[in-house]
């Protein structure tokens, strides 16, 4: 027998401090886990990285911040996609996610390229559209490698209207499309004679009002707006509604000034379109990410996208994607007689949302997000906390009224990541598997771990090199 | 010397809790006070109330709050106050806050009444308008006893344009003006001959856009969309550019097909304006108020309103004021240069929005309203729970996401204001004290605690009678 009293402290497996307790002792229990679930390789390298080469890392990931956090894009511009991606050529289709033959398309994403490829006048009907994709005849190239991103299920061609967003002091610029709003709309791989039509309005009509209205304000700070949507509910991804009604509250005289049908055509558009600072929020936060990825020899993640096949994210200072199947959006909530059968994986470039302070980063300030991890305040609150474990840095731009004014975390450190086996969350909506209905609800996908273990590993090889 | 330990509780005055702590004991000390500060006619009226005619109060109570939580207000026109408010005489100016008469009229709505007069076309000059008003020449009626509601220095001629909201299901009508928004405007205290022009331009320019806009739409579920600002940070009374913004968006595609000048211009008025929802919150909660103050016997305030000069406040059932001295607003922040030597008391109408779960009842949600109660949003929840105190139920339609979704407090029992001796807090602008000069800043009033016991005792004596 022991004759002192037994002070317990359990690190690890929860079976020890379970058999401590029922024998009416007194315990704590410490939550550790193997780091990198005990794989020796990546503990290794997560050894160096943490070790010897942390200090190249460190440095260059305050460098890496510097540039997310504190690059201010500014909304300069509405163009085509072919005079903001010249060398994108003239057949081609720039999407969501890594690069992927048409072999490996999801359904929503081919159905997606059919309505794009008509919609540029490349083929009389869907039919001829699939064969000219299923022949090689348009080029695929991702998005994320000529400087745009491009939300869900979106394939966009050379003559869509695209955000030009410019952060002057380091002259970078960034694209996205504009937004195509909500109902029988491609970037929700829908195929329809409506989705077809909705793409020839943006290009026709919403795209030249929307770029006469840029070019009568001065340049809109893009994050300014967005902080203040923050406070107002937004997670500027799964919902935008407070940022969209900012701007639109400012664009309304213009409007009005415009007029005519496409002034009217346009304003009717805006005015039922709630996600509609999507695409500007997240050509800004692709600036910011194209500033940082030219830094070497970082551990943050500059890029993560998805195809609806894969999941793909880049380092800061490596071209080079690490991938890994496309995860399920598994916190959701369904329209009625929809649910995981009918769903396709996660989609689009909108994570790049996530690496900069927004979405799932920002969750604790949005009651929209916490119905879907939970319902309460304090489920979305532990979803920004957990984002939190994994970054390095606060946003000092966006802060969170539900968490004492702190910013939202930033700078999600891949080393972190794999040490702690905690992949971002990712607030996203849910396209149909197979029929080409459309969105069927909306969620949160959390990140595959294989992919960011790789891009580990490869750091490693590199600083090793 | 006492044997045992000594365990403390002390309730009421804390200095007996202090000595015991001095002496290194724990002691456990509750806040209690001598109800009604032992005012011993005060406390025989409590009793009798809380006592042998609490059943009767409770039932009539149980009434009120069935209407102030139930009614569905709707905005169905905007007219001339002339068309909604006939009784009132066409020479009449209608005003914020109980009956006054010239001499007492403080020195922003002196000035906010003579630019009225001048608009009106009364007068020629700021001059000749002063000697009509204070020859009598021009009749003075509190909004409220006209089922009108005004906010801050509000002075309302007949030509002004007025929103109509009705509850269907009671019959119910109620009104409050056009805003007048931002800068040198008659609301804020200000005669400049741009403020004169904004009330005409509300007449003839705003009035009649927003009068086609309103025809063009479906009656507006004027809670249900400030039950959405909620969510967004609104208080709606303080702050309300959350719902303003969901509105406008709503209307873009009426503005911008009204065009023309007209149209121009009232775009370019919204577009400024972040606070334009708040008459028509206001005249939503007038709604609710009028309705439910047709219920006699009730202990629940139906009107509260300030003239600059008075507070008054007025119990359902009974069209007697009880009035006291205008507090000043303590929880400020100034404009620079201004203070409390240079802020007129509380002033407006607006206070009606505390009667029906909003403004400083909504403080919890709103980061807007924390920055005047000590910068947290804990602050901003305090005082929320605060009001939670003196109300008798929760909000069905209006919920609080920082507090797990509860509904806002509604129905202030004057019984529980008077016992507690915790008066509502009204989140409101501040004006200049004499300089006409306008806005000066924005807090939070408490309202005095007077002219509650006044009507406690005349509730008592009615009942008793």
């Amino acid at each position: 027998m022991l004759r002192a009293e037994v002070q317990v402290v359990n690190v690890g497996l929860p079976l020890f401090a379970d058999a401590v307790r029922e024998q009416g002792r007194p315990v704590e229990q410490v939550d550790w886990r193997i780091p990198a679930g005990g794989d020796l390789a990546v503990v290794a390298a997560l050894t160096r990285l943490y070790g010897p080469a942390s200090d190249r890392v460190e440095a260059a990931n305050a460098e890496v911040l510097r540039r997310l956090d504190g690059a201010k894009p500014l909304l300069t511009d509405v163009l085509p996609v072919r005079d903001v991606v010249p060398d994108a050529g003239e057949r081609t289709l720039l999407h969501c996610g890594p690069a992927i033959g048409w072999a490996d398309v999801c359904d929503p994403l081919r159905r997606s390229m059919r309505a794009a490829v008509v919609a540029e006048g490349w083929a009389d009907g869907l039919d001829e559209a699939d064969r000219l994709l299923g022949s090689g005849g348009v080029a695929l190239e991702p998005a994320n490698e000529h400087g745009m991103v491009v939300p869900m299920a979106s394939a966009i061609g050379p003559s869509a209207p695209a955000y030009v967003v410019e952060d002057a002091g380091s002259g970078t610029r960034a694209f996205a499309p504009v937004g195509q709003g909500p109902g029988e709309v491609a970037w929700f791989g829908r195929e329809t004679p409506a989705a077809i039509e909705r793409l020839r309005f943006l290009r026709d009509v919403a795209g030249p009002v929307l770029a006469e209205i840029v070019h009568r304000n001065d340049p809109l700070d893009v994050f300014g707006l967005a902080a203040q949507g923050i406070q107002m509910g937004d997670d500027l991804h799964l919902r935008t509604q407070a940022t969209t009604n900012l701007l639109v509250r400012g664009w309304l005289p213009d409007l009005v000034e415009i007029g005519g049908s496409a002034g009217a055509a346009t304003a009717r558009f805006l005015a039922g379109n709630h996600l509609f600072y999507l695409t500007i929020a997240m050509a800004a936060a692709k600036t910011l990410t194209t500033w940082a990825e030219k830094v070497p020899e970082a551990s943050i993640v500059t890029t993560m996208a998805r195809n609806g096949t894969t999941f793909g994210v880049r380092l800061a200072g490596s071209e080079r994607w690490s991938v890994a199947a496309a995860p399920p959006v598994q916190e959701a909530m369904y329209n009625p007689g929809q649910g995981p059968d009918t769903s396709a994986p996660d989609i689009g470039d909108s994570a790049v949302l996530e690496l900069v302070g927004l979405g799932g980063a920002a969750a604790a300030g949005s009651p929209a997000v916490a119905a879907f991890v939970g319902g309460t305040m304090r489920d979305a609150r532990r979803a920004t906390e957990q984002m939190a474990e994994i970054c390095v840095a606060e946003s000092s731009r966006f802060t969170l009224p539900a968490m004492d004014f702190r910013g939202t975390p930033v700078g999600v450190d891949v080393r972190r990541v794999v040490e702690l086996g905690i992949t971002p969350k990712v607030t996203t909506g849910i396209l149909h598997s197979h029929d080409g209905s459309g969105q069927v609800g909306a969620g949160v996908a959390t990140a595959p771990p294989a992919c960011f273990v790789d891009a580990l590993l490869d750091l490693d090889r590199r600083l090793s090199g």
